[in-house]
């Protein structure tokens, strides 16, 4: 079954023998192209009856519109869902996602700005990374009239419209879950302080444990140990104190958590009886491990969706700045073996 | 510490009492703004002393350049390191990496291009959809001068660059290794044949067979299994058998994989000693579960490095579609405990 023939860019930049790509540059209206041979190749383009893809031209006529979203990650569960919940939401609607990973690195972060602004998306979602410098890059968003929407890990210093999560009313109620277990020394595995999620979470830990009267003992806390490899190695070091932690909150991950848990296993520590753990943000891993992983669950999918939501339902606002909305998404503890040490106290 | 004051387009929208990204589009060239308003836009703009944030003018003179990567899943660990190895390529060159996913359907895959293409793409990296009908929206991609890299799963109705991994080859050694260990009843869960990966991988289980002398059980071939439900389900079914297969390959992945031990698990079955298990991909928590699950590495980063390097070495050639190329990645069997069944033999 052979295609009807019809005239390609192919055909018009083998005429001029030019490159596809300048002929396509050319007729997209794209600057890199000289003017002179614009128009040879708009005459040429005329001559060989050219006609413009359609679902192209429709796009260029913007009836095909784009949400931009800037992750640190794409492969931890907790953002692939987010990014899954957006996407339910803005398929509906006719727009489509474009994905950008900063790694964690702020140049990264800009580049991903840059391409997008460039792109002319109609939104930006972002999460912004571990390496977080200033805002001018989420400035330049807004100076490009384009709306912007921070979740999760947000700067306070811009005004724009959020999705959150309650991080230290999760934490709070995860510590305070392993004190009713009877753990005594909890430790706490705590992530980047510039970051406002793990200045959150270590929040709700000290005020678990002022809210049992518990002490602060500061060589139970311990700094950026947000990596399987760092939890592990922090682990290694919580558990040859003189007098070592009986539970673990890895308050960054359920990846450190993970670390922690095959640390105390290669140590031959039981758990959840001689050591409990507790993970954040129930990665699907949590539940397959032995034994499974206590863990806050973030409704991840609902806080893609609470984006989208924000951005169809509030577009006339965002589009001239005003009216910031916060949208704060209840995470959950789910109770599972690692921390389950007295069954009758749950 | 205050920012010195500049004209943004802000200031021109309220002079002229207009939307900000209406401004923005004008300034941009956008269509969607008629041609009066554009030129009341620019005026203003040249009347307040308005400059184009340097930024995003070198975006547009095209100093920043963009790579459009299509994958059916972000969330899975084989199509993130992918990414990883092509960000880590593209970045180093100063590109920029955009990612749409189709979540496995033909119309997203289609919207995704549409997008990409309309973006100006320097380069578009696609592996196809399980839902994959026909090939004109890569055609499309072709005619608006974009090189195209199709990678993994690639339809061959096409003629493109091509990165690819050795299916067949790695299927044939995975269920020779479970011959090797005594099994004598290997079924087969396959994914949707449609897809070239799922039909390489097919073709080597039968080629192990063939190899080994061993009979061809129709029965014990299961389609469309490849969820961790869907493998759950075809366990179900073959453990009903009148004689049940003594190993289970999950050719089409490691979430199958992890739905086979769970109904194993559940009906008290012994694994290795009395199923074996072989899953595909090497996800991550195939090392945590209990047993670790045997599996196929596909050395996703390499992938991912493969398809950056193949465009910036071919990019002459890629520009006017000339002289295709095909990479292939030879794949490595992973043996852990779910099919070493006879520790001798390995």
């Amino acid at each position: 079954m052979k295609k009807q023939k019809r005239t390609t860019i192919y055909d018009i930049a083998k005429k001029l023998n030019l490159n596809a790509s300048s002929v396509s540059r050319a007729l997209s209206n794209n600057s890199n192209v000289s003017e002179a041979t614009r128009q040879l190749i708009l005459a040429t383009a005329k001559e060989l009856n050219y006609q413009q893809n359609s679902m192209a031209s429709n796009l260029r006529k913007g009836q095909n519109q784009t949400i931009g979203v800037i992750v640190p990650h794409i492969n931890q569960n907790f953002f692939a869902d987010i990014i899954a919940g957006l996407e339910e939401v803005t398929y509906q609607k006719g727009y489509n996602l474009v994905i950008c990973q900063s790694n964690e690195s702020y140049l990264r972060e800009i580049k991903c700005v840059n391409t997008l602004i460039n792109q002319h998306v109609s939104c930006i979602a972002i999460s912004i990374c571990a390496d977080f410098e200033d805002d001018s890059h989420l400035r330049n968003i807004k100076e490009h009239g384009i709306p912007l929407i921070q979740f999760d890990r947000v700067t306070d210093t811009l005004d724009t419209f959020k999705v959150l999560n309650d991080n230290e009313q999760a934490s709070m109620e995860a510590v305070s879950h392993m004190i009713e277990q009877g753990y005594k020394r909890i430790a706490l595995l705590e992530g980047p302080q510039n970051l406002n999620i793990f200045r959150q979470r270590k929040e709700g830990y000290l005020k678990a444990l002022k809210k049992h009267n518990y002490p602060l003992v500061p060589e139970l806390i311990k700094e950026n140990a947000w990596t399987k490899e760092l939890g592990a190695e922090s682990t290694r070091q919580l558990l040859s104190l003189p007098e070592p932690p009986d539970a673990i909150f890895a308050s960054t991950s359920d990846f450190s958590a993970l670390g922690v848990l095959e640390v105390a296993t290669k140590k031959g520590l039981k758990v959840p009886e001689e050591l409990g753990i507790c993970g954040y943000s129930n990665e699907p891993f949590t539940e397959i491990t032995s034994p499974s992983i206590t863990t806050i669950d973030q409704y991840s999918v609902s806080m893609g969706k609470a984006i989208a939501n924000l951005y169809f339902q509030e577009i006339d606002f965002m589009d001239n700045g005003s009216h910031p909305q916060t949208v704060s998404i209840k995470p959950q503890l789910i109770v599972r073996s690692s921390t389950l040490r007295n069954k009758n106290r749950v």
